[in-house]
């Protein structure tokens, strides 16, 4: 997309180095990309790759999944209906904190003389690495090596390892470890971009500071959501001197001051280790005593024993989760880092929302969207079914506030919200937000995912089934049967944020016809939950006649499916007068003139085609492609993997790559030049089913995996693993043929290979039919993927 | 509507007194009422009908037109386009105050014994009366006797004769005359209603105070509007004894203090002067020698000589605008208090805004909407079209903001904002205000009707034809033709407020289409100005084809038009289950519901039939009105003077009736609760239309009068006087007849009587024929208007 200047700022892979992200030489400029691309987290707590010592930095940030501040929504106009409160992310304690003084000098990357400067994270284990020479004004060189972790073990701690040395001869340096709250933020962000966060300045009150020896735990309340916080750091010194130390606390600052003599050849090592606690309900001295607890754990574990067990727990996850590409490098590498991304936004978020920027930057006040269960959960889905189960269950512990939410909108059932971090609708702009209703049918959508692939009776019965049931009411409510009898969805937003407020919205229509379908099947199939939710067979009848009758528009004249009603009688956007320098459009032109014309900011008919494969014919799905091409201009980094994927399916294989490359690339490359507010999480979990679901041509419907594989012709080989109701199956695709091999034991799999059905019990090696030759269709001008190959 | 009881605050007229409003007892709790409908203005000053005392008060308010704060606009989520700055009216200076001490006691309404309380508004003199007298806790007797009014001669000034008499022995009084800045307003408002004001606070900034004799001027600025302000208050005492006075000034108050001793029989009279002058350029010093000025020139005048010329003003007025109804001295009355209300409202407005409150009070932040050009300048047409001239040249003058706002849309031409103070956009929802492009089309229209009406070439030439050129681009830009050739406006908003951005919305494109025509016809017999604006053949007939195909959608199936692209096709509000409560809808549902379903708030199609009634035949006229009656539910100020019009032209006398008493009552009896914010200036005009072009028949189309009177059986006669093409037509309408006479000299006059060609010379008198047994058609449930008869 069009400033789409890859930067080199990232060491390209090697085929020896496809599992680290490095930077060998430090780029001061490319602070935003790389304190995004280095955060570390773990669904539960997460640190954005600043430096140590704290500064320089584009932004500076530690964030707890769920902790938020609140704030009124402002509107230019009040209506019945808007949500008057926000929610906004915020940034809690900075533990990362550690300062160095040379003798007198503070070490600084803008000072003296940076002799080398590497980082590198390790994707196998989990740990940020920076290695630096410095020599000081004065002359004085020394080394530093940090090691970084959040561990996914222990979810509330982080650990550092600070290593220092002097090179030339004995020094006496002084180091500082700071926990710091409501650290000043960079100067104020004046340009106009609607997808930032909220400015609330300094929001934590201090509620309690105290120190002894080496600890230092600060507690902090909220203004106006009321959450408590507390947080601690613990030290551990390893140093041949006698060091001096000293241990403070203030409101906000807690400080251990550390002074040795150091002499070459014996490296001071610091271990830090950081607790996170936060509660709506707890009292501030509980959580402290959990902060002081989990820090007691962390010292008996030891920064050693904190990365053993890192490192164990990625083992296991790389071993059900690895996609293998052979033939691109740069792919290969982005594909693992959308997967360790994955993990690190979900692992431990346990019942939390997975933001759209996972815990890795402020990026859209850190809330969560639809993009959730649609791609995320559809990326850990035959990995980590039990992160899936996780997320669903948070989306059930709101259901509450969904319920409240549908009554004040005149709608029954559940209304889930668009954006939020808490469960209760954020968004300031109804349009594209309370009227994208599609987001429930995205819920009930992964809930049928979920049971189909693990088969987990529990989860239904107690959880998914009431999920089901209250999105079907909800439709049931929003939508009419008309005089023809059709079942019409009126007046609402599909996922393309360039149309607003439609009728019979294809995408949302088909989704909707499928949670009714599955709400009363699960009616049927779980009668208790069933008839405490008060579900008659008259209302299960409802939602079935609903489902059959659900209208979804066809355009015979142009043979193509319009995205909902009237849409392909609009004029076609004037992108000939578009200039590159107009995109992404909605920083440029008025939603006004957006919703009215032929322009589609991110997939939506074709995202339709890849969630509902079973609703449109081989032909249409062609045609359609192809019409959408000309129209999408990817303006949001939810399209390109969803255009690899349809690309892949209708014969397209290279554009498929080229869009597999946007895709993954998005945030190594900082294709949307936004990576400073967080890594794009849905975009990496777009490129793993990119891969997965676009060459290795996977769809899972009717409780079946089918397969229909291809690669581009400049791939040589896919392989993964996908872990389906507790079997691991190993697929393989290659130019001319796929093999399918299920781990030994258990029951054979049923599953279709390019429309074959197919019983895998020991390994299956099938052909591949050649690709059709087409035609490339014609995105935008200005518009196209950069080409992959050629 | 709902909660319409009418309140019986107002003494009833008589079959003698149609021409005064009275209330014969004091209702604190009807001052909201009755603060608005005694509010005396002149279209550039307006006070509202606060005591003299000040206190108690509903809402203190004076008002300047065009003097306004602006303050930024805030959005749940920024997006490109929005305004970024509203405006809202300041209420100015408050020079009404005139505070009573009677011995040592204050007089006070709330205090001692009101023996009798009387206010009257003479619509024949334009003088607001009020007649008390009152006991005190001591046993003082007095009698006050005030007299004020805003002269329609000195648009600045205004005066206030104010005696006050001991009734039982001599007594010492006390009498303050203040001006007072940044008066404190009532209660803070909590209740939730998008229609009233900004609260701004104090926003005068005080620059200037000086007093010299009995007179004191303030000077203040506007902190962001950045406007200046003199305000000044004159003198003149008529005593028997030798007052003690004192005259004081402070930044935010002048004060003259008058100490009397009284006796029985010689009552002292003071008679106050008021002058405001504003401006955006001038110097404070510059505004002040005017505040000096216009004293002087009231001195001159006195109360009597500038209440002599009031009265002049008015005789003239109602010569050529009364409208006589015999057979209900209510509606008689309330015509003729809208008729005075209009005046009050637009009499020396000279190129500002018309405020859809008029100078009455402060809703809708003091500002100018479509409203202003499709209804009060409808009623203004045929007796003082130069006032439709000032108002269109207002607009012409916010031209280059126009022009700015299109651009900034991506559109041509100019994009007159939605509504405003100033000129520019201060919408803060664009989905109800950018989006509702008719306004530009309305404009069109009364330029239109403007020069049919009284032929003004100069007009035309220095001003019509650029207006309708630079609309006339705006639609050309706005839509575009289809696959089928035919010219569609898609994703605007029609007058219904309960509907937006939707496809072709008939009201539009019916206005469009006359505005594309009206352009072309005026760049051709406008060579010069068509040149100056680059207007090239090709253009034109761009504008003629564009009208030629313009896109009228019609539902075949229903036989009825719908009001845009698949309207007919929504799902019908579910009327029966809301409760009379939930009136005005959009205080009880989300803007997502109302437009999704078929409801109306106020009449969009059934406007259309109005305004281009050539589009129509009798037969759809008649169905479209059936149809919409059931949907409409006059949410909407803006609604029932339309449906009094159309019913009585399909032939539903007693249901037009029954709508002309709904608008013309809107304010007296206050029947949508919310007159405090002033009144509704453009229901009150439409009662006056609903009148003419209901009961009277009249259309203007293609430059002829078309008159099809007919009365409902409750109504006698019907009488009213036009000015058209300079000469005056005086109609009168019977149950059987109708006659049309011209004043003597001149040209005859050709018009229409009931489709039939008549040559008015002398006078005529033509048949009515019967009217049709119709059924009469259904409101939804609650929302039918009250009945006028039977």
């Amino acid at each position: 997309m069009s400033p789409r200047r890859p930067k080199p700022v990232l060491a390209p892979p090697t085929d020896d180095d496809m599992w680290a992200v490095r930077e060998t030489t430090l780029d001061l400029d490319a602070l935003a990309l790389t304190e995004s691309i280095f955060a570390l987290a773990n669904g539960h707590l997460g640190l954005r790759g600043n430096f140590d010592e704290g500064e320089p930095r584009a932004l500076g940030g530690t964030y707890l999944n769920g902790f938020y501040e609140s704030h009124p929504i402002g509107y230019g106009e009040r209506a019945f209906g808007n949500p008057e409160d926000g929610q906004t992310v915020v940034s809690v304690p900075d533990g990362k904190l550690i300062r160095l003084l040379v003798e007198d000098e503070p070490f600084d990357v803008h000072r003296g003389h940076l002799d080398s400067h590497e980082r590198s994270l390790d994707l196998r284990t989990g740990i940020l690495e920076r290695r630096l020479y410095w020599t000081s004004e004065a002359g004085h060189t020394i080394r530093v090596t940090s090691r970084r972790l959040v561990s996914f073990r222990q979810r509330s701690v982080a650990a550092i390892s600070y290593e220092v040395e002097v090179l030339d001869e004995p020094r006496r340096v002084a180091i500082q470890s700071n926990l710091l709250a409501n650290q000043a933020g960079p100067g104020a962000d004046v340009a106009f971009d609607p997808r930032r966060a909220a400015a609330l300045g300094a929001v934590l009150q201090s509620c309690l500071h105290v120190h002894d020896d080496l600890r230092v735990v600060l507690g902090h309340t909220t203004k106006r959501s009321g959450l408590s916080l507390a947080v601690g750091m613990e030290h551990i010194i390893e140093t041949d001197d006698q060091p001096l130390t000293r241990t403070e606390s203030e409101p906000d600052l807690g400080r251990v001051t550390i002074s040795a003599q150091l002499t070459p050849g014996r490296p001071l090592r610091l271990v830090k280790l950081l607790a996170y606690h936060w509660s709506s309900r707890q009292s501030i001295e509980w959580l402290r005593d959990q902060v002081d607890a989990s820090l007691e754990n962390g010292l008996a574990e030891g920064f050693d024993g904190l990365a053993a067990a890192q490192q164990a727990y990625l083992d296991e996850y790389w071993s059900i989760a690895d996609v293998e590409l052979d033939g691109d490098p740069e792919i290969q590498q982005a594909l693992r880092f959308a997967l360790f991304q994955l993990v690190q936004a979900a692992a431990r978020a346990e019942r939390r929302a997975i933001p759209a920027k996972g815990l890795t930057g402020p990026g859209y006040d850190g809330h969560a969207f639809w993009d959730t269960e649609s791609f995320v959960l559809r990326a850990l889905l035959y990995s980590k079914p039990e992160l899936v189960r996780d997320a669903l269950q948070w989306r059930h512990s709101t259901l509450d506030l969904a319920k409240v939410r549908a009554s004040q909108l005149a709608l029954e059932g559940a209304a889930f919200p668009w954006r939020t971090i808490h469960g209760a609708e954020c968004s300031g702009y109804w349009p594209a937000g309370t009227a994208a209703f599609h987001v429930n049918a995205d819920i009930a959508h992964a809930v049928g995912l979920y049971m189909e692939t693990t088969g987990d009776e529990d989860f239904e019965r107690d959880t998914g089934a009431e999920l089901l049931i209250e999105t079907a009411r909800l439709w049931a409510s929003l939508g009419a049967h008309g005089a023809d009898g059709q079942f019409r969805i009126d007046g609402v937003t599909g996922p393309d944020e360039y149309s607003a407020l439609a009728d019979n919205n294809v995408y949302t229509n088909l989704l909707a016809q499928e949670n009714l379908r599955r709400a009363a099947d699960a009616a049927e199939r779980h009668p208790r939950p069933a008839e405490r939710l008060n579900v008659t067979s008259k209302e299960i009848a409802g939602w079935r006649a609903a489902a059959e009758l659900m209208q979804i528009p066809y355009d015979e004249q142009r043979g193509v499916h319009p995205q909902c009603d009237g849409f392909t009688d609009h004029e076609l956007w004037d992108f000939e007068s578009t200039g590159p320098d107009h995109y992404p459009l909605l920083l440029h032109y008025p939603y006004l003139q957006l919703y009215r014309k032929q322009v589609v900011k991110q997939v939506d008919l074709v995202l339709a085609m890849l969630v509902r494969p079973d609703a449109f014919t081989a032909e249409q799905k062609r045609r359609n492609f192809d019409y959408y091409e000309a129209l999408t201009v990817r303006d949001s980094s939810l399209s390109a993997c969803v255009q690899a994927i349809v690309a892949a399916e209708v014969g397209h294989l290279d554009l498929a790559y080229d869009y597999l490359a946007e895709a993954a690339l998005m945030d190594l490359h900082d294709l949307e030049g936004n990576v400073v507010d967080g890594v794009h999480i849905a975009s990496l979990a777009g490129a793993v089913v990119a891969v997965v679901s676009g060459f290795g041509g996977l769809r899972q419907h009717g409780g079946t995996l089918h397969f229909a594989p291809r690669l581009p012709s400049g791939l040589q080989r896919l392989a993964f693993p996908l872990v389906f109701r507790g079997r691991r199956l190993r697929v393989e695709v290659k130019q001319a043929e796929a093999s399918y091999a299920l781990d030994p034991g258990g029951e054979p799999l049923q599953i279709s290979h390019w429309g074959e059905d197919v019983t895998i019990e020991g390994p299956v090696t099938l052909p591949i039919p050649p690709a059709p030759a087409l035609e490339r269709p014609m995105q935008p001008p200005g518009r196209a993927p950069a080409r992959r190959r050629g």
